[in-house]
Parts: C-alpha cells; structure tokens; sequence
C-alpha cells in the first residue's frame, strides 16, 4: 500500500490520527505521574518518549495538550512542580492504564478512577505508580512549545530508577521482557514483548554476533 | 533495586550507557536512510524516534553525532538533501540492521556492507530498504541542536509511506505484528512483539474495554 502526502491529508482525520500514530512503530507505554499544587495527583499514558542521552541521562516527551484533556493537567503540574515520574506498563496493568486517557475532571485522580496506587518518596512532589515494575523520576530539564504544530517537548534529567532486582544484567542494560512491560502501537493497542536477542558491539571489520 | 542520581553519575560509563539506554522502556527499531550531495547511501539504526503529531504528520528523533560515527554521516547528509527514510526493521533482518551502528568509513554504503537493497523513488533524494515491510519518508521540518547535551533534534514531516496492504485496518491503525516488526531495548536487543490487544476510546463514564 502507498499513501503519499496528498492521500495522508485526504484522510478522515480519525483514520489519519490511527494512521499516524502508528509510526514511526513500536511505541513505549508509559503512565506519567504528577501532582498539582494542591496535592493532586495525576496519571495519564504517554507514548511519545524518547532517550535524549545517558550522559547526563536525559529522556524526553511530547505533551499535547488540549484544553480540558488530561494532557493538560499534567503540563500544569510538570511545569508548577518541576518533577513527574514515569512508570512502564506492563500486560496486567494494561486495562487500567489505556482507561487513564479517558477525559475525568481536574479534581479526579486517575490513580482512584483507574485503579493504581500511588506512593511518594520524601522531597519529591510526583506520584510513582506502585505497579509498575519500573518507575523512572524526572526532574524537570527543559521545556518548550514546538512551534511547527503547537506541542510542548518537555525534558526530564532522570533523578532516580526503582526496578525489578533480577532485570538488571551485568552489563548495565534491562530485561524488559523479564519484567513483562509492554510496547504500545498506535493509540490503543498494547503488545508484550518476546525474549529479545542482544548483540555484540558493532565492528565494521567482523560479522554480526548474538550475545 | 533503587538507583538514585549519585548512584548513576558513578555508574561505569558502559553500565551507565546501557542503564539509561534502556530507559524509557519497548523503544522503535529504525534504519535511517540518507543520501550524500555525491549520492554515497548511507543506513544507520535509530531508536529514538517519536510521534509529534498526526496533522501535520510530523516524526521527531535524535542524533548523537560523534566526528567519525554513523550518525555524523547522516546529520550531514540530512542536513544537504533535506530528506530522509525510516524504515523498520523486522526479526529477519535484526543481525544486519544493528550491524549498521558498526564505524563504516565515509564510502562505505550501509547497504551494501550489510546486506540491504537500496532503492529510490523519483524526485526523492534518501534511500529506501527494500526489505522493510513499512517504510516512511521525511522531508526535514526542523532541526535544532540541544544545548542541553549537544545533540540534533531532527523533525520531518511524513511525505510518503508504503506498507503491507493486509496490515492496514479499517480504523486506520497498523497491525505491526503481522508485519513481523521488532522493538528494541537499550543498545542492542531487539524483540519481536505479541499479537496486541486494541481498547476501544476511553470515556471516563464507562469501564476500558477491548475492541
């Protein structure tokens, strides 16, 4: 199937946005948490992050918000407090996390409407999602509003990472799939990930070797 | 396991590298295709690239050059031709595309050194894998450096996609997983992905629900 830009821009604009969003591929599924001023607390899935750099360890993510979308709230309170967690998703919690985009009102949090319990560590103002098997803690880095469609980029310098014992190998990286987490495609549709292979360092003088 | 902002700044910078890499979770497996202005092709893996917006259709990924890497081949010629392919990789072809990262001099294709069949569309100056089973083409839209570590963020609009007719569904999304496409995890694992489960729109009156 081809579809250029005049038939992308023909599109009904639902069939676009699935179309779309199910680039560039495999997405992570992510629950973003943050509390307002207040100490309300807020949970919305995100799927747009991206590793920015390990030295300083940076990630980054888009936010679209829409007045009264829960995207929204969580911009308020990422650029109010400086600091938001993310937490994987992983199959069983899959049902609840999706349910988290629904639009519920500013005073609602969707740890209760969802079904997550929250949990704070002392002198950070962000909820970790006690589920999930890896929670990541930003701090606020850089944000600005993307000009070329009206999205806020916002980087966070990773402040603190709670995982699963056994899914820390040797040399440094995460089993995943050990941990039973997730990938996203599109906008609803939730994958498990199968044993992966890793490889070897790449040497331009040497074939490629499994490790 | 508890790792805090000490605790990783005195990380092995390997163990660090592979650590933070294997944040934020499931990431995208790409080859990144691009053209020289002396039309030397060049392919490269990524795995940051994200979702900005579906109208305009926009794509964002970050590039880590370093003075005789890969990626420093690709900025340049990214920057010159304006344009570029995405195109994701499936388990068949996981040796040879992380193979791609390997330091291949300057007139080295990619391509050719691992294995991938090149070819262009008319009017089009970035190559496209032949293999892959869902290809993407950008037109640069933006590109900025991160003061923040020194890397490029590079946005392009979607100009073109090719795909596997029958992945196509009805709501516009893509089935990946019939395409055989792969997520990636850290630097070098790559993991085929489960059949998928699809949630209808959440509305925040009514329990989540599979479609």
């Amino acid at each position: 199937m081809i579809v250029d830009a005049s038939h992308i821009e023909k599109l009904d604009s639902r069939v676009r946005a699935a179309l779309i969003n199910s680039l560039p591929s495999v997405k992570p599924a992510l629950l973003l948490g943050t509390q307002s001023s207040n100490e309300q607390s807020n949970l919305c899935v995100i799927n747009s992050c991206f590793h920015i750099g390990a030295n300083p360890a940076l990630l980054g993510f888009v936010l679209r918000p829409n007045p009264d979308g829960v995207e929204r709230h969580s911009l308020d309170n990422i650029l109010t407090s400086q600091q938001m967690t993310l937490n994987a998703i992983t199959d069983n919690m899959v049902s609840r996390a999706h349910h988290t985009s629904a639009r519920f009102p500013r005073n609602v949090s969707e740890f209760d409407a969802c079904g997550f319990s929250e949990f704070y560590r002392e002198g950070f103002n962000a909820p970790f999602v006690s589920e999930s098997p890896l929670k990541i803690a930003l701090q606020l880095a850089e944000h600005q509003l993307l000009a070329i469609n009206g999205t806020h980029l916002i980087i966070g310098a990773v402040d603190y990472l709670e995982f699963t014992d056994t899914a820390w190998r040797e040399d440094g990286s995460l089993d995943l799939a050990t941990m039973g987490i997730v990938g996203c495609v599109g906008l609803d549709s939730y994958h498990g990930i199968r044993e992966g292979r890793q490889f070897a360092y790449a040497k331009a003088d040497r074939p490629p070797a499994t490790l």
